[in-house]
């Protein structure tokens, strides 16, 4: 089936900058070869976490064209065509498929919501517009909509979506959608996008996981993954333990609140241990400062990514 | 001040497309000339009522270019410029100053949401970026943050914003955003967007309205604003009385909900009124029918907008 | 109707608490002679300014054995009968009953919800089992349900309610219910929980409010009542600006959120004007002190309700 | 330690009714027989599926009465001290007490909410009145308020809690919760409600599961935490699998939403299965009937545990 090639370790792909907030292609090309040495399975450009709503449509391509430059085929490249309503994504769906990625990634509908009708048309007609597989993105976070998992397996049946990126927070719902999935011959990739649960979506039957935080430590994931190929769920729970302490990087956090702290985090991580320049955010978000670094190279430090020994990186 | 040019009922002008979903030009000059013959104070192109998020940036401009073009100077435009986050709102600011509109409306950042910090800078960022007045558009149901009084007023005092387009739902701090305005010497336009509340807005000390319902019934919404202008509250009351039962055209919707049963109502009562040609819709919302057209005519019959003895128009 | 002696200005009683938290009859009655001497047309104990929710049974009784013994038949007494679900309730309204009070106020089940269906049979059940006056309370911030005004004018024309206190914050709902109260010859005495905009709600028709600002100032809201039936609206509306900042009272408050801010806001005002002789609070809440009691003094000051060159009362 | 008397799977009791709403002994007996018959290893009382918030006073300790004597030692019994805030709630405590249960369950305070001060301030309160071991039940949908992990692990190092009821849906949050009580020594005994998800919460390092549908089915449970404990996690996936397929006997219920679908799903397999008379529910709640009892039959059916040649159950 087409979607056997999206599967395991996919990271949202975290995206440099430099001081003046241009694409930092030095870093970029660092931290994208770092996470396909450690044995990705394959990328996603343009996520939330890839500051997709921040950036322009040049911005855009411009990434997007580097990020598939770089990648150079070693991975399956997934593309976020991320925008407020069905005829905007098709617009992102038709110029993201030009740059010869893989497979695309859509939201449901934001800013003006309409109903489960709405949203299931509204995958059809981006399917009707393109030929490449189609992930829908369930972020109920940003996007305020849950994605039923009766209605993504119908779209699996019909061949409109190819996968599910997972990021809804509602396990059980998962769950379900995974059972309805093998019901139905398994039309959909299903992955996780909740990088703190991956072990128990995996013993659960996801297929992958599209974890943030496999920017910063992409090793673990790996090995999680390969651990559960393996059967061997003591060791899936024992690197996902790791995993929910780096995810410390992203708790307490003082200056700044939601889509900083977060990405935020994950950025003056990076930067931290020489893999970014540093930890600069698009407008009008700010990067992390002071006490938030410190706490970050500290996190860093317990879970074995930082020699807790040496200064820390100042801008 | 600047300001004062943006008073009084400024409809958000709902868009009429013909039955393959192109822009209805005759429809579009008759309902913005019924507007304006009965005598709003100035219009608001590209808002939520007017579908901004369901077109693209081709259909947007194409709208504006149009908008302009019919209004003629006889009142203020106003453009939305809605986009995710701050630089692709630049952008759609830089582009709808080129048609020579009167004002800007951006709301704040939306999908990754930050905090009040970021939404400040936001508007910041905008201001710096281009020359024309901005409105500040406070629209929790689709935007997901409320914006408070005292950072609206701290931006009117700088000079940033020069009016808000309140649709929270929050008269208690519509009521804080108007006295904190008079103590800093009324630097914004304050507008209403709640249309069914008008008349407290007015006796509160709103500047006015932009009330979707304006698109199907302006003339009493004018009748209101000039009633209020002379302290006739009793007629204001009337008035509004009037107007909340009008509003039942989008209540007790069966088809559709959200977006599509508000928006979706409006265009129906045009279409049936004759103003329109259809009740067509943006994908991937789809037109009301049935029993939904039959009550909608309903309540304009009760309301003495429609002949109940004439029958429906069908698609 | 029976609803006819609802109506006017019903204040929320605020409870003064000695510093072992135990009922200050004194203070009591000097808060409650205050408001009925300026006025007021009822009061309403045991709502959720009253504490009701903090109050152990023996407690909410003692309370209200002392409210109908001061108030001794001057205004109409109505009693919150809170809790979880029918059956609580209804052991609630028989007590209450015994103790002469003129009306009972519920709210919709809480904790675990239900529908609209098992709204409306939670209301007639209670009905059934008691005899006084019915009012709604409908207050989602704390019941995490809307009343919708169809349902609320059915219960009314079906003898089951004699009024709303609506404290949704939701004035186009509470438009709409107005009007179909009209049209149904009005059985339901409405009520705006809404302090800061009772002008706007009087305008559109409602019967009277129930503002917990007015243990503060009776006076002025009595004064707006008094405006409004005579048609004097820009009094009102002045009245209303004056409480709209006294209401700041409850803005800005840094050491609690939430309850805690809000009554504690309305305690500290009555302690610092002298009708409280402790700003006490029920546990697990904690009185407001240090910098939160200074700017409590000085939005009193602004709104000349107490002399700014008197020293801060402490504990 | 203390909790360690309270792991593995501890059922929320589901409370059979005669048709005149009565507790119904006899069924009683049968159910609780059943769960402790199949290996349950306590259970709780009075908790949300215990239809707690609907029962009087006098109902609750009936019901505690007759639990605990039927249990008669067998399991450990845990009993919800379920009230809107901290007094309340403590006298609910000294009540339960005197019936010998082993534990006592309390939420956070709910209809007058406060912060994270006020919770903990709450949970402390209740430690110092009463000497059982104390589980917080983390419940957002009825409580609207979520516990954070270090304040837990805080008062569970304090003596103060000495378990987690955690039916929060938030998974990541309780993997953090986990790592942290483990960091302390294990202060806290921490279960999942999450009935769907209990085998991802058992290979992170959950100490057991509260499943509502372990009434259902006991056995299954019972079976994947034996499971768990022998390190089987293929086994433990299995038993999730069949459970969660059985959980659709809450979904696509047509008549009744929220608690009467969820609650009265279970009291209709369990009548439908021979361990319940009926599947009455407590006033305002109706029982599930027509369509909504085929389709619960049906999936009772596929999952083995109904014989589908055998004709519904009628009332």
């Amino acid at each position: 089936m087409a979607n056997k090639q999206f599967y395991g370790v996919i990271p949202p792909v975290v995206v440099p900058l430099d001081n003046e907030r241009n694409l930092d292609v030095k870093s970029f090309e660092r931290s994208i070869n770092r996470m396909i040495e450690a044995g990705v399975n394959g990328l996603f450009i343009m996520g939330s976490s890839g500051e997709v709503a921040f950036m322009n449509d040049a911005q855009r391509y411009e990434l997007l064209g580097e990020a598939v430059r770089i990648v150079d085929g070693r991975v399956p490249v997934l593309a976020g065509i991320i925008d407020m309503e069905t005829l905007r994504v098709i617009e992102q769906a038709k110029r993201a498929q030009e740059y010869g990625v893989d497979a695309l990634v859509a939201t449901a509908p934001f800013y003006a919501l309409g109903g489960p009708r709405e949203n299931e048309r509204h995958f059809r007609l981006i399917r009707e517009a393109c030929d490449l597989p189609l992930f829908a993105y369930d972020l109920p976070v940003c996007v305020h909509t849950k994605l039923e998992p009766e209605m993504l397996v119908r779209l699996g049946r019909d061949g409109v979506l190819q996968g599910v990126k997972d990021s809804s927070g509602d396990d059980v719902q998962f769950r379900w959608l995974v059972l309805l999935n093998e019901d139905a011959g398994h039309p959909l990739s299903l992955l996780t996008g909740h990088e703190v649960a991956v072990d128990g979506a995996l013993l659960g039957g996801a297929d992958g996981s599209v974890p943030g935080l496999a920017n910063v430590n992409p090793c673990a994931y790996v090995r999680m993954q390969q651990a559960a190929e393996q059967g061997d769920w003591q060791k899936v729970k024992e690197e996902q333990d790791l995993l929910a302490r780096l995810m410390w990087v992203t708790r307490g956090i003082v200056k700044e609140v939601g889509f900083g702290a977060g990405v935020g985090a994950f950025k003056t991580a990076l930067w931290q241990m020489g893999v970014f320049d540093t930890n600069q955010m698009r407008e009008p978000v700010q990067p992390l400062d002071g006490s938030d670094v410190a706490h970050i190279a500290r996190v860093l430090a317990e879970c074995g990514m930082l020699d807790p020994s040496m200064p820390l990186r100042t801008r």
